[in-house]
């Protein structure tokens, strides 16, 4: 490991899990963070995982590395208030799950001497807060590097080395594609999650105890996608505005195609879908993505 | 236990974990059990859950609890070819996930001095066959019974100690409302997750490879339920099409509302209905209906 000092600005899931993973790699790494709710600076100290300091000025102060660990509507304020106090040859990078709009947003308050790698870890949980974060999120999990023309090379590799000091796999991607591969991936079925499970709260015939009880058939697992942080998943939609309404036209064509097939009883072109979709788990396993366990191994 | 000899048409996960669960209990009861097919007959013979036999008729003789474990469109011509072969004073019940069309299909064909007690166990994995089956399938899981005005008292008693013994909550209610409750809890949630695989399966800007690798941020929680029986699945769809369709309708109208204040970056909007939608998992997780282990405890 080639940093001395990593300051993560925002104290949640990600920057705890990030600081767990480097004190487990017994790394003698100095750890700062700053939060700008107090708190959450409390609770991160409780904890313990990083010197939790008042300022954003104090936390990364002498720092070579600066995570940007804030939702994605806050990193362009948080990034105007480091910017006068970043060491020359520091590296500044993200964990935000919109990779364009940031680019747009942090390259102009990059001072000179310091360099900006866009980063987003594919990982996290339903929980959010620094209590939620633990140091094997990143094991087995990709991190996708969004590099521009003017990206550092250099700050590219040691960015690099440092996710796959924390278990990841790396990979580079244009930022607009990975705009799109994550909303396919991960913006659509949250929002589609969110939706379900609005449309079951308000359900006029059917009563909330009823939803709540008979959810193993199916809906509880969309529940857990509908947990997700809200004001994360509203800077998600609307930074990532474009390929996130893109996806969902594309959604609601196929889904008006498997209601039309549903009106007419045509049982053929359904079980041939069905096929087709329980194919992809099978890949998805196999590639290690998750469990071949039933039910996801839940013990409920 | 009241039954002696439970015959179970059909020897998927749903017969399988009857019979395990019945053995656990260590019930000196009569299991038989009979599948149309060969292969599924030799599978279940092999796992021993049940004593297998070649025809309707011979697995039905002498039983005092006739299961129906088909899809629920083979369910009426099973129905029919056992018709004959019936005790008098058997019970028939089933576990289908529609009632209504059940109810419809099955109560004409029931000879004279036979019960027929519609049934719906609230449990299940994205897993089908005889060897996907366990004993705990049912525990601490709803099975849910629609007698009509028809169904003879006692039988529902005896059916409701059954599944009270393999660990299931019973509740009864109105087999129109079971359609429009499993409707929201299963139904549409199943064919979204379906519709989103497929979208994801053959967007073209966005390779498969991607698709797998990067499904840990959301989508893979969609692959389980979409991996689930394709036949079973059909048959559901078709044959509890209003119920289906009324909710997808209400589905879309709500998507339409979240994509319009995507659309206009309404991040008021958004967070506040992700906030209702994160509060109801509390509530399911409270009720003992799912996990609290973040990302359902699995362990890829």
């Amino acid at each position: 490991m080639s940093f001395k000092h990593v300051a993560l600005l925002g104290l949640g899931l990600i920057a705890s899990s990030i600081s767990l993973a480097l004190k487990r790699n017994g790394s003698e790494i100095k750890i700062t963070g700053f939060s700008r709710s107090k708190e959450t600076r409390h609770r991160a100290n409780k904890i313990g995982f990083c010197e939790v300091f008042e300022s954003i000025k104090d936390c990364v102060s002498g720092a070579d590395l600066i995570i940007l660990c804030v939702p994605v509507g806050a990193m362009a304020d948080t990034m105007s208030v480091a910017a006068p106090y970043l060491s020359k040859g520091a590296i500044v990078t993200d964990v935000g799950s919109v990779k364009a709009h940031i680019i747009r947003e942090i390259n102009p308050r990059i001072p000179k001497g310091v360099s900006f790698v866009p980063a987003h870890p594919i990982a996290g949980t339903e929980n959010s807060g620094p209590e939620a974060g633990f140091a094997s999120l990143f094991d087995g999990r990709w991190c996708i590097l969004t590099p521009t023309s003017e990206t550092s090379i250099y700050a590219t590799l040691k960015v690099k080395d440092f996710w796959q000091s924390l278990g990841a796999t790396v990979q580079e991607m244009d930022a607009d594609h990975h705009d799109l591969v994550l909303s396919v991936t991960s913006h659509a079925p949250h929002l589609i999650a969110f939706t379900m499970v609005g449309v079951a709260d308000e359900f006029a015939q059917v009563t909330k105890s009823e939803v709540i009880n008979y959810s193993a058939a199916g809906f509880r697992d969309f529940t857990r996608l509908a947990a997700s942080d809200p004001i994360m998943w509203r800077d998600i939609f609307v930074n990532n505005k474009d390929a996130a309404l893109e996806i969902l036209g594309r959604f609601t064509e196929e889904l008006f195609r498997l209601q039309s097939a549903i009106r007419r009883k045509d049982g053929e072109f359904l079980q041939k879908y069905f096929e087709r979709t329980r194919e992809l788990r099978r890949n998805i396993i196999e590639a290690g993505q998750d469990t071949s366990e039933p039910n996801f191994g839940r013990k409920s």
